[in-house]
């Protein structure tokens, strides 16, 4: 299904030292299921163990670990990076044919550029671009004037709304929705009225995009995903955000309208980031964690309500409900201590 | 691509004071990125400088703000309000042709009202009512016996599982769902066995539901979201919640099965309602915030955890899992130190 | 709509004592709701009052509850599990006609069984195999090489990606993802480059997985999920998740990459489960609670923060970010307090 390769041709294109046997590979494993004619890697010492075990043919290790293993294997200096290439070169994407499917429904008015993939019932609206080579799975839903670039990839039944842009090699998970309408309501006395969302979604190259993931239009202004952002599944990216490069996001996790985030920042997942907020580059936000106000310097943030079990949390979240009594108590019981101790202080002399 | 309205037209028909030059305006804009021929607003004080800074045609002001700027300018007792309603006015949605898109599956059986639109690729079951001008767009999947009111807008790719009722004009931003069976389980003693999800989702007049969200229908009895609700993207309701008329949710909020949801409620991003509770009108919930007991009484509630610095979350939360034995330090402390002030009056005297 | 059975008839087919007439009842309903010609049933002693109030023409009860009522009523030892079977009895799933929709893509090399259901606009891909009976709603995307057991159910909207395996009788609600591309990225020193995804997605027998609810497919190994798993609605499973038999979680629970969780485990609402993580059998994790570590021990585990009004919360949760501070304080006191009983036993002495 994949092609072979020789430890030196890996070497030839991808660098690294290449120690012992020129054996031939043809697979990416984990050291537990690795066969004979695969490759594994060490990059956690954790799981050094597993190192003596493993039946991999060849190995991938960090310079430290260079005789931990007397295995064919290539040393390089970030083996996890060397793995994820080699892992890369042996399973390219499995292409489907250029063209479209006859059951796919293109408007007249769409340009598709070469060797373009448009699968099976899927549709595109007028006067939409499909930059070259992009794949357009099964059932996805292309509106209006969208402009999708070169070398993208859009998984089955997916959804674009009108006036959407998408940089160049975008991959979009299932039923992702880009372009969807704000959460835009003004009350009028009696009633929700809807605002209009007359802004787009622009985004970036190189972005990933996760099943389920919503990104909403903007409202006025448009809502920004710039390059290389990674969003993992069940994601909502409200109206107006704007997302900077090289930022990742794990699933789940929701950040609300008009809140602006930096570069390079990461998020765990379920984590919430309130609307309005502006976060700086670097900053990384753990899993579960509700950001309710701007964080502007880079850094590691959290607030995780740890885990116990029901008898102990029974005994200690309720005293979260009166901590400011608890609180008083003790700054009542210092002024007394001080005076205790003023007193003594008499008393002695 | 909209019309283009004087001044004098938007005090015509919406109201409020003109002053200055009648100009025209051609779209809606936000105070900084709003050109000659767009119409702003001022509703913040906060972004008064903005205002100063504009390079907008024409203003929506408050009559605080009347003399903030020279431009011609709509004073409005709500300028928000009025600034929606003229977007409302320039941005009429883009409505698809009316008529079945030859690619579309439609039962036989089923009634399509006039002006019907049914882009490509959708599918309608049988005895299925689709209302007078509703649009459903391409991919769409109704189910059989389902009734949509008029004037209903349903995005690519929504399901509407059989025998769910929609009132007039509903909007469903795409992927929503339904529905969808309750998650209801019995322990048979060895494995859970499947109930039958027999109630419906029956939703009222001028609804809008987000993309990706997912409404379960009834176990026995069925799921009913009042009028005028406004459910935001990714949002789960579960079976048999009733939700009441004007109630709002933001993304990612997930109701458990049976709650009871006041009217005119909202609720922040994230937050989760546990099942069986009953939440009164006008309880405004949080972001993030657990509820897990019924709220009687209007108000705001909240159960947010803090965000810290990695470093000072450590040294922080790790007391809550023993807040109980602190509380009761400082309750032997003030025991003791009640003794401490009885003994030393004893000194004293 | 449904066949009507008598009393006696359900006794026969499902055990339990009839007492009084022999009625015919033709549904199930809530005691609040039922009519004549309906049975409904009493699990919960809270909800006794409305037994006296009920018109339902019959009853299912629990021994304890034999004379609550002189209606007509089965006396069964699990009252809830008995009516969940009648309610199955009642309300078998409306089965759409076997066949291949003329709308729907199926590829030629696809092996379709005998009595499966393809719906309108479905696709499925080269090599797939579709079990004997198994029903393929509207609109769902199978993609290559998937295998999918008997007597299956897939709601509209659902994607397979390439490679997924589903054992007999799964029930898979609609839009749902199966088999997307895990959240695997390495950092290659300026952007974030994508780790192929070349793990599958296996599920065993009797699993239903809710409305939009993603499973990612492994990274190397699979994600895996055994018999008898219930999955509600807006779920993320990560790539390389394994999750033990009968295990059962609520709506909006997401599991990041590589956790282990055991069997007869239940998880409510929204809980979060980190990454790389071991869950015991029969372990219960209530709603919103986030685990950061593993737990080894069956028993129920909680990590909510709990509600209050916005006012009392502000009071309250400002102390979180310096409960370390006020420790420190406390334990100064106690000190302090031991030094004044010291010191006073010296004066006393």
């Amino acid at each position: 299904m994949t092609g072979t390769y020789r430890l030196s041709d890996l070497v030839e294109r991808l660098g690294g030292e290449l120690i012992g046997a020129d054996v031939a590979i043809r697979q990416v494993a984990t050291l537990a299921s690795a066969q004979a004619d695969e490759i594994s890697f060490l990059a956690n010492p954790k799981y050094r163990k597993q190192l003596q075990e493993t039946r991999a043919g060849a190995l991938v290790l960090g310079p430290a670990a260079r005789d931990m293993s007397d295995k064919p294997r290539i040393l390089a200096d970030n083996p996890y990076l060397y793995f994820t290439r080699v892992n890369a070169l042996l399973n390219p994407p499995r292409r489907p044919p250029a063209g479209i499917h006859p059951s796919a429904v293109v408007a007249a008015s769409a340009r598709i550029e070469a060797g373009v993939s448009i699968g099976p019932l899927a549709s595109v609206g007028e006067d939409s671009v499909i930059g070259a080579g992009t794949v357009i799975e099964a059932g996805c839903r292309i509106g209006d004037r969208v402009e999708i670039g070169e070398g993208g990839w859009l998984h089955p039944g997916v959804v674009i709304y009108a006036d959407s842009r998408l940089g160049k090699r975008n991959i979009v998970q299932a039923n992702a929705v880009i372009g969807s309408d704000g959460f835009g309501n003004a009350w009028d006395g009696s009633a929700w009225l809807k605002i209009p969302q007359i802004g787009r979604v622009l985004i970036g190259d190189d972005v990933e995009i996760g099943a389920s993931t919503t990104i909403d239009r903007g409202a006025l202004d448009d809502t920004v995903i710039e390059d290389g952002v990674r969003l993992d599944n069940q994601i909502q990216i409200a109206h107006n955000v704007h997302i900077g490069r090289h930022t990742a996001m794990a699933g789940c996790t929701g950040v609300a309208g008009s809140t602006r985030i930096g570069a390079y920042c990461t998020f765990g997942g379920s984590a919430m980031i309130l609307g309005h907020l502006e976060l700086a580059d670097r900053v990384n936000v753990m899993a579960g964690t509700l950001v309710g106000k701007s964080i502007l310097q880079a850094g590691t943030y959290v607030g995780q309500y740890p885990v116990q079990t029901h008898q102990d949390w029974l005994a200690n979240a309720s005293h979260l409900r009166r901590l400011d009594a608890l609180a008083t108590k003790v700054k009542e019981l210092e002024r007394k201590g001080g005076r205790n101790e003023a007193d003594q202080g008499d008393l002695n002399a």
